[in-house]
C-alpha cells in the first residue's frame, strides 16, 4: 500500500513569539510525506531548485518516502515567510517566492501512475487535475485546497473536486467554499460538489469528519507547549491518509481512526519549530498519544 | 438531592439575523434553573420586580424548582438587550438596564440553608460570597463568573475563588482570569486559586474539564439550525450541575457524564429564541442527544 503525494517543497522562514527559523526545509508535501511516512510508503512529486542539496534531500532519507518523483531543476527553491501573533492564533505572510514552483509540471514516473491512495496537495486545481490524468488506477483519491483557489479558481477547484473522494480543507474555507456558514450544511454542499468525504479542521478545537453516513467529532490534543504550527494541518494530513492508505477496508470505523491519527501528528508538529517535532517522533510516541486522546474523549453510555 | 443556585432574572430582548424577540423572560439563572430542573431540584434565589407577574412565574412552575426564594419587590426587573452578528459568533449588548437587580441582596430562606450543591451564578464577588456565608452545609459549590469581575473585582472574585470547588466559565474568560494563553496552563493557575476543577466552555467547539486527576474533551452537538446562543452557557451550566447534584459519588466519571449532559442541554438551547427549545424539551430527547454525543465521538482503542 502506498500514497502518491502531490505538493510544495519549500525554504521557510518563521516567527513567533518564541524565536524565530530561517531557510529551513518545510512546504505542505514535506509535512505531509514526513508525518504519512510513519504509515505507509510515500511516493513524493514536487520540485526544488539548485539550491536544495544533499543536507536537505537527508530530511525525506531513511524514511519510507520515495523521491523518483522529486525534480531538482535550475533555479531556486520555493521560499515562504511568516510571522505568528502572540498567542500563535493567527499567522502573517512575509514573503512568498515561488521561484521553481511556478513552472511546476508534476510528470509522474511508471511507476508512481498505479497508485492504492492518491494525496493532492493544496495547489492551482488544473496541477491537481494533470496529476489525476496521469494516474491510471487508485483506490482513493484525497485533496487539500485553500481560498486562493476557492476565490481566483472556483470552476477548476470545481472540477477537480468532481474526481475525488475525500476533502481535508480547515473550517473557515469550508464555510467559503461552500458558501455556508453553518458546518453541517457546508459539509452537505461539498459532498454535492463531489467528494463522499469532507474532513473540516479547526486547529486546536480538533476536527469534523463527515462522510455519507457518519458525523464524527475528533478531539485536538491539549498542548502544555506549543511553539510553531507551521505544518500542523498538513502532519493531520499526512497522518490521516497515511493510516488510510494501509487499511484493508475504509468503513467509517478506520475513518475515524485516521481522524485520530490526523489529529496525534498535527498536535506533535505543533511542539517544535518546523517539521524538528516530526524528525524526532517514534511510533510509540505515536501510539501512546492516540491512547491518551482516547482517554481525554471516552465517557459511558447512559446504560453503564 | 438539590441545587441552591442563585443569579439573575431578567427581561430580554434579543436581536439575531433570523428575527427579534423582545421583553422575554430571560437572565442566566432562569437558563440554569430550567436546564437543571430536568436532573434535579432546583431552589432558586433571585429578584424581580412587579413587572414580573404570574405569566412570567409560569415558565417555573410545573418544573422541580422552588420559588421560595424568589423575591418580588417594588422597581422594574432587570432588563438586557444584545444583538448578534451575522453568524451568531459575536454579540453586542445594546442596553443594560440592572433596576431591582442592582439592590439584589440574596437572602437565603431558612430550608435552603443545607444545600447539597450552590451554584454561584455570573454576579458581583461580595454576593456570591454572602451567598456561602448563609449556606451552613453543602457538598459542592459551583460558579460562573465573567471578565468584568475579573477586571474590576479581582481581589473579590479571589475570595471566592478561595471558596468554591468548581469554576465553569468561557475559555478566554479562563485565559484572561489565569492571565495565561495556553489553556492547561490557565487551568493550573486557576486551580491553584482554589477550585479543584476548572471547566472552560467553548461555544460550538465543546468544552473541557480539568480536575486535578483528569482532562476531558467533551464535544460539541454540531447543529444544523443554530437560532439564538443566549442563555446557552447557562443551559450548560445546569445540564452540568443539574446532573451532579444527583450523583452519589463525585468522581471522575460522574464529571464526565456531567460535561456532557451540559453540551446536551447547551446545544438544545441553541435551536431557538430565549428559553422556548428548552421549555418544550423532554428527557428523552436530552436521552437522545446524549447518545448522539456518544456515537459521533467514539473511536476504537489501539488494540480493538
Amino acid at each position: 500500500m502506498s500514497i502518491l503525494a502531490v505538493g510544495s517543497i519549500a525554504f521557510d522562514t518563521i516567527k513567533t513569539p518564541y524565536g524565530e527559523v530561517s531557510d529551513i526545509v518545510g512546504g505542505s508535501l514535506t509535512y505531509f510525506a514526513l508525518a504519512a511516512s510513519f504509515f505507509t510508503d510515500v511516493n513524493l512529486v514536487a520540485v526544488v531548485g539548485e539550491d536544495f542539496g544533499d543536507e536537505q534531500m537527508a530530511l525525506f532519507r531513511g524514511r519510507c518516502i520515495d523521491l523518483q518523483g522529486l525534480a531538482r531543476v535550475s533555479g531556486k527553491t520555493f521560499r515562504w515567510g511568516g510571522a505568528y501573533s502572540h498567542n500563535l492564533n493567527s499567522r502573517e505572510t512575509l514573503f512568498t517566492e515561488l521561484n521553481v514552483f511556478e513552472g511546476f509540471r508534476p510528470d509522474l514516473p511508471e511507476s508512481y501512475r498505479k497508485a492504492d491512495l492518491v494525496f493532492l496537495g493544496n495547489m492551482h486545481p488544473l496541477l491537481q487535475q494533470s496529476v489525476l490524468d496521469q494516474v491510471k488506477h487508485k483506490r482513493l483519491v484525497g485533496m487539500d485546497s485553500m481560498n486562493l483557489w476557492i476565490e481566483t479558481t472556483p470552476n477548476e477547484l470545481r472540477d477537480v473536486l468532481g474526481r475525488v473522494d475525500v476533502m481535508k480543507i480547515d473550517d473557515s474555507e469550508a464555510r467559503d467554499l461552500a458558501g455556508v456558514y453553518n458546518l453541517r450544511k457546508a459539509a452537505g454542499a461539498i459532498q454535492a460538489l463531489g467528494p463522499q468525504t469532507l474532513i473540516a479542521t479547526r486547529g486546536s478545537h480538533g476536527a469534523m469528519l463527515f462522510t455519507r453516513s457518519d458525523i464524527f467529532s475528533a478531539p485536538a490534543y491539549p498542548l502544555e507547549d506549543e511553539r510553531d504550527p507551521t505544518g500542523a494541518g498538513d502532519c493531520f494530513a499526512g497522518g490521516l491518509f497515511g493510516y488510510l492508505a494501509q487499511c484493508k477496508t475504509l468503513d467509517d470505523a478506520e475513518f475515524r481512526r485516521a481522524m485520530i491519527f490526523g489529529s496525534v501528528m498535527g498536535s506533535f508538529c505543533v511542539e517544535d519549530y518546523g517539521t524538528a517535532r516530526i524528525e524526532r517522533l517514534t511510533l510509540d510516541e505515536i501510539h501512546a498519544r492516540y491512547r491518551a486522546l482516547k482517554q481525554m474523549t471516552d465517557f459511558d453510555d447512559l446504560t453503564a
